[in-house]
């Protein structure tokens, strides 16, 4: 049985003003005497709410500029009373109790992201009465509403106007954001000070302790295996479109292994500007191409390597339309397809194979900073995420020989797949479509020689292709398998202290050789 | 120039009591004015230390079982009186500054970890008034001192003693602290209530929101690529011998890759009880073996793939000797090595190498939970770590021929490893030795081939060897190309729909199989 409390008395003090006046002249109505502070009840004044200022409720002016305003027994009393033994107390101390408190906090991190912010501007920013009121509430949830979110005015109306009160349930639930409320806020502050432990103007990029928090999307089935208990997170501010803003139209739940290859084939595809198909297999991009079409671009892809193709993850750069959704679906078993949109037809047809997990992202934007992470045992690796691109200028050719525009094209094309590829990573490639990726070997030579495999495997014919290694060959003996198979044209960082072995064995080939200066590993 | 601000009055109201009767003697003895509150008011009176009694200085008497004593203003707008504009408000209102703030929170994931704590209880130990005087201190950290940590307080004795007063620098610092303690408080509060969303008695694995908090333990020069920037953040609750919690003890500066190669190292080797050697290259393993002692172990850890060793991360399970020390040294180059120890024999030859990072842990312990993350675009995936044992009992053979005592020693031994190659992962082993080793394919059957490939370039036999493969086979072309290079023997989790086909593939070959139940994907 839930049991419900009545609301008679409300401190209301926020930073989002969203919503407030309708809320309160809500509660008004219902005879509850409302509590303000500051910019809040002077709006609600302007508004024609009946207020009480929290200076007048407390007999204590606000002093300080308000850096002293709530700070009293008289609120916090209020607030922290338990109503089933404090009375008496309460009594004698003139204490009335505050059975709502209506209180957010503006984001510090927005503070400081403001042009010009100084470090003075985000201390004198930091809120001390706000939190204490909020955190006080939420642990007296058990009489008292907490609420940080003006989207859950509505829910509390609904509750007073159906049942006079507010239940446990609802108190509870707003209890947690509450803390996640404060939580984050004061993660935000350590994280703001601890980038600037030495130096108050020269910030470190990371702060001597990494405070985050992210919400729960979804409890997963399990995770890599089926041991594993799993979740999926979501950074809620982040506003790059991506898996975790994607939109599931249909098919089975995703696994924690589809939303790892998803995000992997969707941020390769995301490198290309013509129209691109990425088709990924353990996190592996197995077929990639481009073409005039996202059709034409997946039929390509999907020659790359049939095999591993099948229940592959299919993303793409442009709306699925009726075309691809029709050749995907007729030809192979696919575990999700992901794209900027899908058409009605498109959805129709993908229907038909009610397993398969169709997702839709908002049209891509450009790329957003991120902190990527690499767990280990007892620790994080933390770094930014790798979003270097190598402008045309950039590139160097280092050979006798230099690549045609129709190679210098694959070049490029390959060189955005490679960074895609789990290190060491080799991919040769071929009017803008793979022919052969050698992923994940621990040493160079055997990712160019799988790439080679591979690409005979499937009847490819190498001789003509691009090789691009996402580091550099550390020997010829990378170079020697290439040309064995035909390459003609290698894009490379460059940076050994044998390059000029390398390049001598380019020569030796009459292969073109390109160095971009910036390695891509990932592993 | 540093500002220096005298300290006339401190406060003191602590979880953690250590040190905290000396701390008010020294104070007391600078003539500094004390107040105090419940506990610590009671330890440091019978310590003979004077105090004054929060309620006595405030004149408001602790109502509410001591839920509101410190929300006061006499207490709050003595800690955040800016000292050089509100002299006269304080006077006005006989608020007296208070300079120094000791104030510490109870871990709050202790509380909840006491058997028997019910949810009430966890609430009741919610502290308010501790974290807002932290917070208020901490945001007028420019003329009040916050210290929530005993290991600063020699800190501050010492500059009350040289300078009479704090330094800007240590009160900055310590005021960071101050927001990081709240923040992994409300974070752990979060953490807790989160998991409750629903159901109070069924906690869900995992809270609707994470929150976190990771110690920085120091900047990387870059992160996986040289445009990265990046940094290592360790978890200081977590005891599990680590890369994260071990010792370097010379060498150059460790690199972003070389941490996540010798975690990948040390968790592998951790999983062997007889001494064993683990060479790590991009991830993933490219030599295993077990032996009579670790130099012996070594040795046949290299032969697997001498050309990925070369430049790669060694982990042993037993402290570093003499021996091997001198046999790696002399014979290849290595990025780290790490052991649980290191002789200091062994020590002195490593140091003829300068560069080589030497790293040693304390000795292992048994494995703990720790969440394992996966970054993706906007979000993460959280699991659980993968702990999971196949306990021999659960060793199911499948196939008429059953494997030997030598080949399922292999195949546990195989199995180990298989577990820390990059899916799909195929090892092959015999006598306790990776004889090859087929990582990141994204079919199984090239994993199987790259394996035999590899172990043929560096002349090991297969035939006789056992094969592991991290999940089960989907097509019977694995098993033909191990049965073709000469596998005796095979343990893999079984359940694929072709389960049938694949144990009529084995008997085919006269290959013992054997299934585990249990999946090993790891990308």
């Amino acid at each position: 049985m839930s049991q419900i409390r009545p609301i008679r008395r409300a401190l209301l003090s926020v930073s989002d003003k969203t919503g407030i006046v309708e809320f309160a002249e809500a509660l008004h109505a219902r005879g509850i005497e409302i509590l303000s502070t500051g910019g809040t009840a002077k709006l609600l004044e302007q508004a024609g709410v009946p207020v009480i200022e929290v200076s007048a409720h407390t007999g204590q002016p606000e002093i300080m500029d308000g850096r002293v305003k709530t700070l009293h027994p008289k609120i916090h009393g209020g607030i922290l009373a338990r109503r089933d033994q404090d009375q008496a107390v309460m009594d004698e101390h003139g204490i009335a109790p505050i059975d709502l408190v209506a209180v957010n906090l503006y984001p510090f991190a927005d503070t400081v992201k403001k042009p010009g912010c100084t470090l003075e501007d985000a201390i004198e920013n930091i809120d001390i009465g706000g939190p204490t009121m909020v955190r006080a509430a939420a642990k007296n949830h058990r009489d008292v509403t907490i609420v940080v979110n003006a989207t859950d005015y509505d829910r509390i109306l609904g509750e007073l106007a159906d049942l006079d009160g507010v239940t446990d349930e609802t108190r509870f639930d707003l209890a947690i954001r509450a803390f996640e409320h404060t939580a984050a806020y004061d993660g935000m502050i350590a994280n703001y000070f601890g980038q600037r432990t030495n130096d108050y103007q020269a910030p470190d990029r990371f702060p001597r302790t990494l405070n985050f928090q992210l919400h729960k999307k979804q409890n997963l089935r399990y995770g890599e295996n089926a041991h594993q208990q799993a979740a999926f997170y979501v950074d809620p501010s982040h506003q790059e479109p991506s898996v975790a803003s994607s939109t599931q139209l249909q098919g089975k739940e995703l696994s924690f292994n589809n939303i790892a290859d998803t995000d992997a084939a969707l941020e390769c595809v995301k490198s290309f500007h013509e129209p691109a198909c990425v088709i990924v297999k353990h996190a592996n991009p197995c077929g990639v191409a481009v073409g005039e079409n996202i059709f034409d671009a997946y039929e390509r892809a999907f020659k790359t390597d049939p095999t591993s193709a099948f229940g592959g993850i299919i993303a793409f750069n442009q709306p699925l339309d009726e075309k691809t959704a029709h050749a995907i679906i007729n030809r192979q078993f696919v575990e999700v397809i992901i794209a900027p949109g899908a058409s009605k037809k498109a959805q129709t047809i993908v229907a038909a194979k009610k397993n398969v997990r169709l997702l839709v992202t908002e049209p891509f934007t450009k790329r957003q900073a991120q902190l990527d992470f690499k767990r280990v045992q007892g620790g994080l690796l933390v770094q930014e995420i790798d979003h270097g691109v190598v402008a045309d200028v950039d590139l160097k050719v280092v050979t006798e020989v230099a690549p045609t525009e129709q190679q210098l094209s694959d070049l490029r094309f390959a060189w955005k797949v490679a960074k895609y590829v789990k290190s060491n990573a080799i991919v040769y490639a071929k009017d803008g479509m793979t022919i052969g990726v050698g992923a994940g070997q621990m040493s160079r030579v055997y990712s160019a020689k799988i790439a080679g495999i591979k690409a005979a495997d499937e009847g490819l014919e190498v001789p003509g292709s691009v090789m691009a290694s996402d580091a550099f060959f550390p020997f010829r003996d990378g170079i020697d398998a290439a040309a064995a198979a035909g390459i003609k044209a290698i894009i490379q960082p460059g940076g050994s202290i044998r390059d000029e072995e390398i390049i001598a064995a380019a020569n030796e080939h009459g292969i073109a050789m390109v160095f971009t200066g910036m390695r891509h590993f990932r592993h």
